[in-house]
């Protein structure tokens, strides 16, 4: 532990400086940030970034999804690159934290070293990915994963992505050179804030994130029958919102089962939707997550089974449509426990959790080891103005992934002994 | 009985024609109609009615509440009248005989009494209201309870309530010159499509209609709290859409208890809508309706004390708002006996039921007594392209009309004696 605490810490007021800094592009009035992908705003910080990482010395090169790459050299320089980083692109009504600050702290981590004249053995990589908030295009371009029809990343607004990966200096056509084999990179450890509550209501200040929890997502649709809300006898109805609010129970009763799991109905569509009518029609949302795909099955067949009851006692028709399905992305267990002894080296308590939320990382687990570093989230909240993370938490957060890199550094040059 | 049968019948295929010719102004592709009060289709439709009620032998007026009044004199014309009628506006995707079929049996009693040189005792008046769809500003100036606010009355398209009335010639400035006395009207018999399924299912020719029920509608809303659906555990959360599922399912409880009552979530609406964000606050529609206002309280007495308890478990606050109330109208029980009484000397079926839509009926029944009939509605569907009336249907009601105004006209010539 004592290699540890000499070793250095970042600059924390650069560091928080830098945090100021880019959260003045896109400011909104209450203080949070607009920087939606692709939109002047997003390259205007990402003009910016390009700028913090050449200061800090590292070569800067955008690859064809759009990503921007800093390259800070090894003394080895040909061995596969330590990479870390996140996104800047922000919701709508977004939160300073949100991504930059993983950007950010890496830039300040390879800019802290830089100043000492210090290089680890690897190159380290600081990777900024395009659209972390929508398409998550930017990652998916370095793990290969891009779907290959353009259409389906249309931009909200209608514009083409070819359009919009063209105005960062990307490259549609040529999206699959953005793509990384797994021996160019050593480790990728992505810094993040929690989004969630769960540290601090443990009162950590670091989370060993375990891994991205798989995310399915489903569009439930009841089909009853529409009918006057006064002429139709009780009897007689096939009301499809009341067979929809046994759904929305069910799903928190499998929610609410044993396990980490989490499960939501957060978007419901009533047809007509006037209050003289029996309800004819409900569309609705399903979103469960869980890091085992395995136990997201088991819970979706018991919903399954207790929907079909449903149906049968409602006389409507319950049927269901996938819409996404997001793999759960573990984390690397070495790794895992390299943030955890950093952590304990630095004084710092932490926990082990899920990442609820979906992560550049983990797309790059396709490629690599992966580990994720949490710092925490004032009341849980983000993707809100109201998004909060102290500067002491920040500093935390970016000498954690300092030292994580700097034991990735020794681990991967002799990846066959123990770390500690 | 044999009174009954020897007296006249209405003319089948001038009536049913007559069904056909409205169903031609604002008809629909699919055969429905689109005559939305104020409307070209539904000026047109007026102008049409007007002619119909000269040629049947009436005098015809349009009151200050834009109301057509076509008057069949009477043998001793200074008695107070019999009326019937009904409306002949319809929602944006309706039916040809939602309210036109009460306007039109109306005018073909008439022209069979005229046919034959025959006048009642009684004048009739057939009333055709204005704006049933909508506001019922028609019937509400003949019980003098218009809203005195013009606001109130602005249409959805945005025009003023005057313009309308204007238009169809009526006069805002005057509306309460449409107001008519107790003494003026001896009874309102309508006869009026089902819009409901009970008589199809008796196999009930007519129906004997015990009142229109009263409509309370509030409008609930639950507030929670709104999360990240990812990060936040289940059992941080204040899931609105959760707490609203319950309230749907505590609604179709009481809506299920002993009693004719009905009651129905029609609306929702749930905030933010999105499907990774917990539901922070969900808006709801709740319509009640039953003969009686006491079983109505008993009801929404049990139903709050329901979800004062759903609150309490999702940790979310409930809210009610009264959006209307409109008050049981009973249809006078002689009446009620009349209209059974000539169905079966017409050897038609019939039951007494409730009218659990709203009709202008309960309006005059604040003025009058009221009486209702109802003819079978095909499976109970109204507010559609799709309603229909059959044929002989619709010529069954018109003549049960003809004849239970003939028996109120013996009726209210000596209301002390008994209608047998």
């Amino acid at each position: 532990m004592t290699t540890t605490v000499r070793l250095p810490l970042v600059n924390r007021d650069r560091l928080l400086q830098s945090i100021e800094d880019l959260s003045n592009i896109g400011r909104l009035p209450q203080g949070g940030v607009r920087r939606i992908a692709y939109s002047p705003e997003d390259c205007q910080a990402r003009h910016w970034i390009h700028g913090q990482m050449r200061d800090s010395g590292m070569d800067v090169r955008i690859d064809t999804a759009g990503n921007i790459i800093g390259r800070y050299p090894g003394q080895q320089d040909d061995l596969p690159v330590l990479a870390t980083g996140s996104h800047i692109d922000t919701v709508p009504s977004g939160g300073r934290y949100d991504g930059a600050f993983g950007v950010l702290a890496g830039i300040e981590v390879v800019r802290s070293l830089h100043d000492q004249g210090h290089r680890l053995h690897h190159p380290i990589e600081v990777m900024v990915f395009t659209d972390e908030e929508g398409s998550m295009i930017g990652s998916k371009g370095i793990s290969g994963r891009v779907f290959p029809d353009p259409e389906y990343y249309r931009r909200p607004n209608g514009e083409a992505i070819q359009t919009c990966l063209a105005r960062i200096g990307g490259n549609w056509d040529y999206i699959k050179q953005a793509q990384r084999q797994p021996d160019e990179i050593a480790a990728f450890i992505e810094l993040h804030v929690e989004q969630g509550p769960i540290l601090e209501s443990m009162e950590k200040q670091i989370g060993v994130v375990e891994g991205v929890v798989g995310q399915h997502r489903y569009q439930i649709t009841v089909l009853g029958q529409e009918n006057h809300a006064g002429t139709t006898p009780m009897y007689m109805r096939c009301d499809a919102l009341v067979a929809a609010a046994k759904v929305v129970l069910a799903v928190n009763e499998i929610a609410t089962m044993p396990g980490q799991q989490v499960a939501t109905v957060g978007q419901m569509q009533v047809y007509p939707n006037a209050a003289n009518v029996v309800p004819g029609k409900v569309e609705m949302s399903l979103d469960i997550r869980d890091l085992s795909n395995l136990h997201i099955d088991r819970l979706l067949a018991q919903l399954h089974l207790h929907i079909q009851e449903i149906a049968i006692a409602t006389n409507t028709k319950i049927s269901f449509e996938r819409r996404l399905r997001n793999e759960p992305a573990l984390a690397e267990t070495h790794l895992q426990d390299m943030i955890a002894q950093v952590s304990e080296g630095l004084n710092l308590s932490y926990t082990y959790l899920p990442s609820r939320a979906s992560h550049d990382a983990q797309e790059l687990a396709n490629v690599t080891d992966m580990g994720m570093i949490f710092v925490p989230s004032e009341s849980g909240l983000s993707h809100s103005e109201l998004e909060y993370t102290s500067p002491d938490e920040c500093v935390q957060g970016a000498n954690v992934l300092l030292h994580t890199l700097i034991r990735c550094d020794r681990h991967y040059l002799n990846p066959d002994r123990a770390t500690s």
